[in-house]
């Protein structure tokens, strides 16, 4: 955790992987993030994978550091009490992030009658409202139909919910740029986030919208990087590593540690290309290579071409499983200081991450595990609404809060 | 774009995806967003896809409304410009946006020697300097095991540069952030984000490290949804339709409207279990539910099923391929209202998507395409720097700048 964000309070009413990731990532900066709920829990609250006593780790991944406050949103008075967080006063205050619908008792204005200057931000499915996930938007924009071998016709679906990710980072940005301009101006705004305008915009920024105006659909390829040289290769050893080269230094890197600069010299000779000049040219002559490095890998062990690679500052990668990297990997997890152990509210121990981000200098601060349902419903009520041991009671009793 | 960054001034020095479109987010929410690049272009500028007179269609997609200018970054002289330009003082500059590496003339201490309160924002491979790209991080947190059809073990390697789309929107609100505290303190930040980090800490918000780490590595299974019921079907008519049911109602309106009500409460009774209840029996219980829906689609033409499943509120999705999503679909590309038609540097005219963010009813400004390399050079020199005509025109004989 740093402080970045220090002294803002953030009213998360959203479920699922893009609304609560952005607060996640407002928390994980500094921000007082207040998560409501229904009673019981929202959609979310047994969401898959599950710890062995039926809890969700993927619930408890998704709302560390933040407050918990269950609230009976099926009754007028439980709403109320909702809308009063997202628009306290304060300076400190009025920023709300949801995926509940665009109209409604949480609608923008609705809150901006509360207060003329909230920031709402939005994470949609499709823009005009529909359902949609990250799956089902991924299925209309083309990629599963790009993804796998290309002899097998069937699209692959990914498995990361990308959109999800980036819509909970953009949704994030969103809100820190609403802020500056409210710093400056006073002014709030109504940000709408959806997946569908997410994955639209990300092709166009990719080239991929005018690559296909002008040349078509790109087919199927497997493994290969597109436009330049990048692959997977099975070493003596059985080991699968996959290697890139972008750049002239990369290429000319990985020829070097392969010893396939003569050979890779004859191919350039008889085509009339220069791969290290022409990146494309590794790439649409690939055939021609990739027998050359299909055999090179097939002669070496892992444990010598490692090195080397590394030494030639060759840009590589090993397939390894999430739990080979998780248990193994001192890079990504067991020496990572982005991770800290904590106890979670499923009763497991184990390392949770903090920001992606580092800063240099500063100290990350303790993290702190996802909150009980409700665990913090006193302390919010008390300290955002002001209300006092006699009004919270009454709130308990008639089961409004829990 | 919208006015949210108007007033700030940020430096770009990057190549690829991350860096770049981080600041194309930035550009596209207002701010002034300089890219400096060696004299005839950067390691992108070439970056397939590419248009048919050979310029980069990617290159033009992540730099959409930026200023460029082009120096000499092989001679100190020119090194001196670009830290001059990152540094140069004033309240609405002083942001770094990079991917150099953390050690020479772009350091972060080199910077801040400079200008005490610069905030560098600097996307990495891994956390430790060494060289990753994407899919080579993909694979060592074990993604491409885990995707693709159960009966094929090869790994598959996403297509979509998921982790680069995350840093670029993750390092644009940690920009955002480091400018909401220097405002309120006048301290600056050096961040950094790693793909490495990026990836081992959304595996982490996830739930899956808690997974691998409770119950091992997750088995591939093709395009079925991990933990509800989600998978891809054809109809009648040889459509594939993607249809997705987490929630209770998103459940029972998939069965409504397959008429699968009966036959699915006969398998629940056998089972003593409720799949409306219990989302993850759905998932565990698959293997039964599966032949139901497969029938049902078969006897259905999508032409009949779309609007029932529209009316009756499920989540599904069509797999179509970009091209037919570019050329057809209205809601993402044909009629949504975050594309406008704009003349780009190769000389081609189509459409190019401003930020994914909606601000409602906030007007939509005009956005401008990328610039051609240098297009700013005198322009950025005169205003950031304040040299006059002679200055500017030395630079320009000795090569510095072009």
């Amino acid at each position: 955790m740093y402080d970045l964000l220090n002294g803002l309070r953030v009213v998360e009413g959203a479920a699922f992987i893009a609304g609560p990731s952005a607060g996640l990532h407002m928390a994980q900066m500094g921000a007082e993030v207040i998560r409501f709920d229904a009673i019981g829990g929202g959609p979310d609250y047994r969401r898959w994978p599950l710890a062995p006593d039926g809890s969700s780790l993927y619930w408890e991944g998704l709302n560390k550091g933040k407050k918990s406050i269950a609230i009976d949103l099926g009754r007028p008075e439980g709403r109320e009490l909702a809308v009063a967080l997202a628009t306290a006063p304060g300076d400190q205050g009025g920023v709300f992030l949801t995926n509940y619908p665009v109209k409604g008792f949480l609608s923008h204005e609705a809150l901006k009658a509360r207060r003329e200057d909230i920031i709402t931000v939005r994470v949609m499915g499709w823009a005009d409202g529909s359902p949609a996930v990250d799956y089902t938007i991924n299925a209309a924009v083309g990629v599963p139909q790009m993804t796998g071998p290309a002899d097998d016709p069937r699209p692959v679906n990914h498995v990361l919910p990308a959109w999800d990710l980036l819509g909970g980072a953009y949704a994030a940005f969103a809100a820190a740029s609403a802020l500056l301009r409210r710093r400056a101006s006073g002014v709030g705004a109504e940000i709408r986030v959806p997946l569908s305008d997410l994955a639209a915009s990300s092709l166009s920024h990719l080239g991929q919208v005018a690559e296909v105006l002008t040349g078509g659909d790109r087919p199927r390829m497997g493994n290969d990087l597109f436009g330049a040289f990048g692959r997977d290769f099975v070493t003596a050893d059985g080991q699968r590593l996959i290697v890139v080269a972008i750049t002239p230094r990369q290429w000319t890197g990985l020829l070097k540690v392969l010893d396939l600069s003569e050979a890779v010299g004859a191919i350039e000779a008889a085509l009339g290309v220069s791969f290290a000049r022409d990146e494309g040219a590794r790439f649409t002559h690939r055939a021609a290579l990739f027998p050359l490095f299909e055999a090179a890998f097939a002669k070496r062990d892992a444990e010598a071409l490692i090195p080397a690679f590394d030494a030639g500052g060759v840009t590589w990668g090993q397939y390894q499983s999430l739990h080979q990297a998780v248990t193994h990997d001192p890079r990504l997890f067991t020496a990572n200081p982005l991770f800290q152990s904590l106890t979670h509210p499923s009763g497991l121990t184990y390392p949770a991450s903090g920001p992606a981000a580092t800063l240099a200098d500063e100290a990350r601060m303790a993290l702190t595990p996802a909150p009980r349902l409700g665990q913090h419903t006193d302390e919010v009520l008390a300290q955002v609404l002001g209300l006092d041991g006699g009004a919270i009671g009454r709130l308990h009793d008639e089961g409004l809060v829990a």
